[in-house]
């Protein structure tokens, strides 16, 4: 798909990166883009991430080919309720959330009988926020999500699927259970578990931390609002994730209190070489590019 | 201190990475290495980490103004007993464990009543292991603990922060006691954690892991006999520090079972703010140099 005429609802971090990207590689596309504050949708402009600003959602969606939700989580559906009526026939809508088996259940519900949405969750981003921090390359390379259903058009979700690899990324598809229950344990539960150990630091403590913990706790300096609703949205995937962590964390306490060496060396050793394998699959994908 | 004959007992990461600190910074210095392998003291002369290689602990600190321990922590206690024997009088000897009473003690215990031992941990490193990682750069600007405790000669104590400080480092002291209870949260627990999330994880959920994920278990590449050894021992402070871990897990789990939004947001806003406040002092660290 290459659209001419991008509607982009949420000009934040994401948002902005899909106007930059978009500009950078099609030449007739031309980008509304809708924020609820003026200062965002100026800056916006000003950072050249869109060629012009709406100050409501008919008007952002108007004349749009493809319509993409950028807003946190917790905003899904009532933008889904605000642009059912405006939607042209045939207009594509997609979203950038990082949960979706609510939001493709609020489209089913919300955008009519044969409505052409289709969930999308591009694996970029970053822990800083807002426009201004927006990077045209922010997805080459990066992983998009879709999650079709039952109810998914195909011709959409062709379509969606070019325009994330016309902006550099690969796309797979999961279903929308498969993808919440996968994203609590890799990416929600680490956020969650990242804030907790900056939580449990006394300020001694934090005043000898190393590039480890800067590290280890890098994505703890995310939104907070924003990690609450997609912690909030998959909470039921959340709550086995915690409960898988409790576990190993009890088993760890276990071979400490016993002296179990052998298990703790094993336990570590194993961690560390499907780390490892992990961060040569990446660098290997980077490097096919 | 500028030795002029400084003795590295292990040259992996850290004992090469010292070696070529010291190179760098002492124009007047020997620099004798030891390592149980053939192998590893043949790559450290290669790599110049060293100038002369000792396949013995006596023949590696014969004639040493310093001495410093390189090894895992759990070799720190059969080292020293090794080395007392061949001790000359007024030698210095340090080490770079990443815990620091046991040593304390054993040294305490094997070194005779007027020993020079001074307790360190420069807090630099790499989750890579083996001198051919080592860095002349390793130490720069990173902090190094030192940990005396009532039986430290307090001329030792100078001259080994002075050493540390000619490789780069800053340092601060604090006791043994301390040390260990505030390393567990900061670095031990942090490792352990991040072992966690990544054992927890389906091999399809490993595939859909992003580059949060690997910053957050970058540590967790680190070798496995090497923390056994810290995390056993450090174990009362593991211990407590499991505990804390698992009140803030339960806690979330509380809020998510409850959808107490207010209290998410709230617990991550600030572990945001408190992991920005860190980030921004270590780069007020890093650029004061």
């Amino acid at each position: 798909m290459r659209p001419t005429h991008l509607s982009i609802l949420g000009v934040g971090l994401l948002g902005g990166s899909i106007g930059l990207a978009a500009k950078s590689v099609l030449t007739n596309c031309k980008i509304t883009g809708y924020a609820h504050r003026m200062q965002t949708r100026n800056l916006a402009l000003q950072v050249g991430a869109i060629d012009q600003a709406a100050s409501s959602i008919p008007e952002a969606i108007d004349g749009a080919d493809l319509v993409i939700l950028c807003t946190p989580v917790g905003l899904f559906e009532s933008f889904l309720s605000e642009i059912a009526p405006a939607l042209a026939k045939g207009t594509i809508v997609t979203d950038v959330g990082s949960t979706k088996r609510s939001i493709v259940r609020a489209a089913n519900r919300l955008l009519g009988r044969k409505h052409r949405f289709v969930g999308s969750h591009p694996m970029a981003g970053s822990e800083k926020r807002g426009v201004e921090f927006a990077r045209a390359d922010l997805f080459r390379n990066a992983l998009c999500l879709l999650t079709p259903d039952k109810r998914t058009d195909a011709g959409a979700l062709a379509e969606v699927a070019a325009f994330w690899k016309l902006l550099g990324m690969r796309t797979t598809q999961l279903s929308p259970d498969k993808h919440d229950r996968i994203l609590a344990t890799i990416s929600h539960l680490p956020h969650l578990a990242a804030a907790v150990l900056v939580a449990m630091q006394d300020p001694a403590a934090m005043n000898l931390a190393g590039k480890g913990f800067l590290d280890t706790t890098r994505i703890a300096s995310g939104d907070g609002a924003l990690w609450r609703d997609i912690l909030l949205d998959n909470r039921d995937s959340m709550l086995a994730g915690i409960g898988k962590m409790e576990k190993l964390l009890k088993q760890a306490r276990g071979w400490l209190k016993n002296g179990d060496g052998e298990a703790i060396r094993a336990f570590l050793d194993e961690a560390a070489q499907r780390r490892d394998q992990l961060l040569k699959a990446k660098l290997r994908e980077i490097n096919q590019d």
